[in-house]
Formats: structure tokens, C-alpha cells, sequence
């Protein structure tokens, strides 16, 4: 496997191998893999590995990722690369500009390795990604090329977004570590939105210490350790009043994962969210299409012919929402929302599916979001771990959840859960 | 004066005049005017008579604005106009499609005069427009060249942004009405971000009536009427902690904008903020600079000798930020947000300082957003109307603001001052 984030950080920054190498190593594993995983929007090898150069010749690193590829998933504009956001409408085009977060990375040293594929717009129209583990499923979606080719050891790590399930669902069903912080963490602007009240960008890689690193860059902090926990967190599992889409290997990625964190001393209780959480499954429809709508407005009126037939009928349905209605799911998802915190008062974080089940057979249909777009309404940190085999050999991956702000807890608690013992991390 | 929206909309509908006539009398007047103005960052007027003239040839109307002009402030992506930011980096930028609000104008009908003049990247250092009560004296900012236009009959409505105070505070500068609806209420796709968290499209106008037609044409709505409350409002004076800011216009304005509203029979007390309001100004200064950062770190990376000395302090302050100073001033802002719901509990509204005062001479300084931004910060739906005039014979606005999603409510009391003898509106 291609080293991790952190890992080619310090061997570049100790002079144990170059930039070159690293990048190197991706686009030799790209060239093997990619015309079975095909996680690439655009990828450009001289360009890439110019990058590198540059970043070995520079005379000092110039911040924490120097030199470490990084995937970016193809609804962030990037000034040097084409960004095509999944849709023929966006064939070619070029912003004038890089979005926040890919300036920040460059300004951090990272060489951008090129854009991976995404869902139509982010939305449900998926590319033509493949999961790594078996070509003849899905990956997820709609951060499915990030998702894959961080899975594939293509890259280290990449940026999704999730605005239902988008980071955390192909994460799992790709077998890796998909974080998505609190609501705002970091900076969206020079992205499409989906849905702006939802839409965060989220991170894709194969350990925890990458989530970590690359969060510390996006927000400014110095990259160190994720804080040791002085004693066993609190934890309450909370099966959602989704629990009937479990599939056995969810309910036994569940369970297993509960049974492994009680047996190493900590506090596991049952929690059962409020009942209005029920509603939330239609707010979710309701914000997601009216936005969407809006969010889509130029390209409905210039362009509908070549949406996608599921993205014409979001939108559409979204222009048809009242605003009185949409206004109301702001609302009861908001009071949600405050409800949350009487969860949270004395719990640290909760134990959540986080798919259905194994990644779908078929690559038409990326996977229900249920699991992760209910935390996504809540605005809540969330991260998943690969925790489990389903029947067909496919990943697994559980859920993990604290509440809004408490980014830096759920990873304390997630490094944790992954250092049980059968936990499977 | 050219007409107002709703009246041209009339207008145009009945027969009773044409676009191209509408459209033709902004010209003129613009032409007239501009030289002393400068309201206008780009206006073509063959590219907005072909507009007009396409609306005047349609079969039947596309939407409730059908033919009527609006301006919008260049900071909103537009696909036939250059965007350019108020900033050298963007001369001549055009970007691949419409942001979303321009695009649903469209989609009324409506004909998209031209891009009005914006402080460098919606920030502080202004353009050239004038105020045009005063030449000699500044429009406010950051959306300067729409409440400029719009004040002198360029156009009778225009789009702005508020992070701070660039909607209302223009607006009460040049003696139109100003409107900031609840944060999230109009679709921002395609804006430059100052402040993700902040920043709020909102619209400048000459009567509440015009204000309510283009709200309702961004939110999908059926255009109709201001609901008439059938009691009078329950209205508090709130002074605010930042009252010693107050210059004696801003004072006549509002104790005789209470005495008025008081004579016509409603319920009018006075209001004290929790003290935890008072640390809004510095949570703001934390917030905005933070986030704006983040947002122009592209152009940091890349053009920074061509950003302004002002906003050069502004993003190395933003990125000098502590990661944890900047959530907890999230925090203690949310705080203050939930805090507002007991002051509303049993009123409608609050009359509140809109403007420290008259606007300042000068064109350098665009005037202090204090008594704008501690409302924005809250997320609440404000408004101002023009009620009095300072020292100089310049207009002096109050401000009124509701809870938050109370945008009718807010709109219903609005028109119920204004109809009060004496008000001024």
C-alpha cells in the first residue's frame, strides 16, 4: 500500500523519501488500477509530479503537507485543473480560481493530485466509479472517486462533501475512515452547493492520525496528536428509529462494535433519540430539493435538457416546495437540533449504523443515505470506522456521532473505540 | 423619479408601458447622473435594451417581474457580465454561469441592468461611488453602487450583501428603504463569501412594497400584499449597549420615530439586551476575519500585493486566529441567539438604531457598522426605513428587526410604522 498522509509528511519532511516518490507511488498504483477503479474526473501525471518537484526543491517545507498527495473531489474549483462537477453542462471548464479549502491545502504544502469523481452536482446521479473491493459494486456516493481511490491506495487522502450521506456512506462501503466535522468547520467558498444549509466538506483516508492532520491544516491549527482520553468515554448506542434498514451485518457491526467497547470498561447505554428525530427524514427531503432547486437555478433555466432525469425531477420537485413548507423543516430540524444537547449531557458520543449494509451490487445506484443524512441534518460531527465484513466480503462501517463542536472528543473517542480490541479499526 | 418594481410591473403588465420604456428612463437617468454617482461597476445599455426589447416581444409574461430592471452588486457571479469584485484581481472576469439569485430574477422576467459598484470583495476599502444626497459624502458600503442607484432612480431595485452592515447601512446612508431577510433566506450560489456564517443577500429598494415583491420572487412565493396586522404592533425601543455611538440625529430619529409609533396606539417599552450582547463586536471581529480568511485564501496565495492594505490586515488577522477563540465565538454568538427568544416573546419587533448618523464626508471611509452588525450577527431579519434628517439635510434611517423567520411579520410592521404620521416613510 502507498503510504498514508502523515506518514509521507514525516518521511519527505526527514528526508526519507521525496515528494517525487510518494506521488509517484499514486499514479503507479492510478495506472494499474484505474481502469477498474476509475476514481479519476481529471488526472494529469506531469502536472502532479511537477508539483512534487517543486515541493523537493523548495529549500524549506512550507507547512505540514509538504509534498503529500491529496484526491479533490471534482465540485471544488481548482484553478490549474478542470472542474466538471460530474456534469456535461461543466464539460472543460476552467474557475478563475481555487476553492478555499484546495488553496489552503497548496498553501500547506500538499501537491493536488488530481480531481476525483463525483455524483452529477453531488447529488444521486452517480459517475462511473467502481468499489475497489468488488468492481461490480458501488463505491457510494456522490464523493465516490475520493472515496475509492483513497480506499484503492491511490491517494492518502482526499476532500468529499456530504449534504445526506455523501463522505461517510462510500467511506464505509469502501472499508476507510470518512469524517465529516461540525456543520461550518471548514470554509466552502469556490464549491457547488447542493444544499447549502447541509452541505460540509468532509475528509476520506485510512487512519484516523490523516483525519486528523489534514483537519488540523484546513483549520489553521498546528497538527499534533489526537488527545489520549484520561479515562473510558461514555457512549450510548443509538440504533435510530432507522433500525429496520439494518441488514444483518449492520446490526452486527453494531452490536459487535458495542460488545468490544463494554468489555474494555467503558459506560454503554441505549439511547433512544426523541420522537420528533422521525421526522426528520422528510425535513431532509424538503431542504435538500427546495435548495437544490435554487442552488441549480441558472443551469434549470440555460441548461435542463442535459441535468440528469433524477436531478430535473429534484429540481422540480424543489421549485414546486412551498416556502412555508420549507420554512417549517427549517424549523423542527433546528428544534432537533436543541433537543440533542439532554442527549449529549452525559454522554460523549454515540455508537450509529452508518450504512444499511454491504455496498449494493450495481453501479447505477449508490446506496441509501438514511444512516448518515440523519447527523448530517443535526449539524454533528460524525466519523465512520471500518468495523466489519458483510456476507460478501465487503466492508462494513460503524458510526460514530458527538455533538456540534465536539470534534476534537469524537476523535479522542474514535481513536479509542479503534484501539478495542475486535473493534475492527 | 423612474418608477418603482411593483409599479412598472403593473405597468408593463396592463399594457400601459413597455420594458424597453422602463428600462430606457433608468438609462437616461443614468446617463444623466453617473458621472456624479458612479453607482455602476459594468451597464451596457444595448445588453439591457436587447433584454428589455426580448421581454417586450414575449408572448406573455414569464414571471411577476416581468421587464422590470434590477441591479446587481458584482459580487454575484453573472454569465453575460464581468464580475469583477471591486477588485484588480478580476478585471474583466467572467464566471461560467449566474449565481442563484440572479437567475431566478431572470426566470421572473426581470432585466438585469448591470453590476453595481461593491467595496473590494463586499470588505471595506470602498469603490468610487458617491452618495447622491451628497456627492461629497460617502453611499455607506459595501453595497454601495445599489443603494446609490437605487436612491437616485438609476433603478428601482438592486441586490446587496450583508456581513456586517452593507445592506442597511448604504441604505439609511442614501434614504431608501433596506432589507436583510433571516440569514439563509435567499439562495447564495454563486456570491464571493466574505463570512460564510454571516453573510446574508438582501435587497435595497424606494418602498416596502418593491421590497416585498422581489423577496417574494427569491423564495417562490405568489407575489401579493404586506399582511395588514389587524392590532397595532407590540414594539420595543432597544437603545442597544452600543447607544453612546449614537450621534443627535440618530437619537431625534429614534425618539421620534418611539414618540410616533407611541401616538398611534401601540404597545411601546423599552429594552435591554442581556449583557452577554455586549461581547458580540469583539465575537464578530473573531468570526469575520476568521472566516474571511479562509475565503480570499486563494487570492492570498496568489495576488496578494493586489489585495488592499485593508483587507491585507484583515486576512493575517483572520489566519493569526486561534481555531479555538474563533468556535468560541461561534458559540457565544449562538448563545446570544437563543437568548433573543425571551425579548421576543411579547413583541413583534424592536426599533433599534440603524446608523451612528448622518453619512460621513468622504469617500475613503465608508461609515461604522456597528448597530447593522450586532442584528446580522444574530441572524435575525432587520430593516431599514428612512425616517429623519441629520444636521446637514442628510437622510438618517431607523431600524427595525424581528425574531428570527419572522420576515412577514417584520414586513407587516414595517409598513404599519411607516403608515404612522410623522415616521417619515
Amino acid at each position: 500500500m502507498t503510504p498514508g498522509a502523515a506518514e509521507a509528511a514525516r518521511a519527505i519532511a526527514e528526508g526519507r523519501t521525496t515528494s517525487e516518490a510518494v506521488v509517484g507511488a499514486c499514479l503507479a498504483r492510478i495506472a494499474e488500477r484505474e481502469a477498474t477503479v476509475r476514481a479519476w474526473a481529471f488526472l494529469d501525471p506531469d502536472l502532479a509530479l511537477a508539483q512534487a518537484r517543486a515541493c523537493d526543491a523548495a529549500a524549506k517545507p512550507v507547512g505540514p503537507l509538504h509534498g503529500v498527495p491529496v484526491g479533490i473531489k471534482d465540485i471544488f474549483d481548482t484553478a490549474d485543473m478542470p472542474t466538471e462537477m460530474g456534469s456535461p453542462i461543466y464539460a472543460g471548464h476552467r474557475p478563475a480560481s481555487d476553492a478555499a479549502a484546495v488553496a489552503i491545502l497548496r498553501a500547506s504544502g500538499a501537491v493536488i493530485l488530481g480531481k476525483t469523481v463525483t455524483a452529477e452536482f453531488a447529488g444521486t446521479h452517480p459517475g462511473a466509479t467502481a468499489n475497489p473491493h468488488d468492481a461490480a459494486r458501488t463505491p457510494g456516493g456522490s464523493s465516490q472517486g475520493s472515496a475509492a481511490g483513497v480506499a484503492d491506495g491511490m491517494v492518502p487522502v482526499a476532500l468529499g462533501t456530504q449534504t445526506g450521506g455523501s463522505v461517510l456512506r462510500p467511506s464505509s462501503y469502501c472499508g476507510i475512515v470518512g469524517f465529516k466535522p461540525t456543520f461550518g468547520t471548514f470554509n466552502r467558498a469556490g464549491i457547488k452547493f447542493a444544499a447549502e444549509s447541509l452541505d460540509t466538506i468532509g475528509l476520506h483516508a485510512r487512519n484516523l492520525e490523516d483525519i486528523a492532520l489534514v483537519r488540523d491544516v484546513l483549520t489553521g491549527r498546528e497538527p499534533g496528536r489526537i488527545a489520549r482520553l484520561g479515562r473510558p468515554p461514555r457512549v450510548g448506542v443509538c440504533r435510530t428509529h432507522l433500525w429496520h434498514l439494518a441488514e444483518p451485518e449492520t446490526v452486527a457491526a453494531i452490536e459487535g462494535a458495542a460488545d468490544v467497547i463494554r468489555q474494555a470498561g467503558t459506560l454503554v447505554d441505549e439511547v433512544e433519540l426523541p420522537a420528533a428525530f422521525a421526522a426528520l427524514a422528510d425535513a431532509r427531503q424538503a431542504i435538500n430539493d427546495y435548495e437544490r432547486a435554487r442552488a441549480m437555478a441558472h443551469e434549470w433555466r440555460t441548461d435542463r435538457d442535459r441535468l440528469s432525469p433524477a436531478m430535473q425531477r429534484t429540481v422540480a420537485n424543489g421549485f414546486a416546495i412551498p416556502d412555508a413548507d420549507y420554512r417549517a423543516a427549517l424549523a423542527a430540524t433546528e428544534q432537533c437540533r436543541r433537543l440533542l444537547d439532554a442527549v449529549f449531557e452525559d454522554r460523549d458520543a454515540l455508537l450509529a449504523p452508518a450504512v444499511n449494509g454491504e455496498a449494493p451490487l450495481g453501479l447505477d445506484y449508490a446506496g441509501d443515505p438514511a444512516f448518515q443524512s440523519l447527523w448530517t441534518m443535526l449539524h454533528v460531527p460524525a466519523i465512520t470506522l471500518p468495523a466489519h465484513r458483510g456476507p460478501n466480503g465487503m466492508p462494513v462501517g460503524i458510526q460514530l456521532v458527538s455533538r456540534q463542536g465536539a470534534d476534537d472528543l469524537l476523535l479522542s473517542v474514535a481513536e479509542w473505540v479503534g484501539g478495542c480490541r475486535g473493534a475492527g479499526v
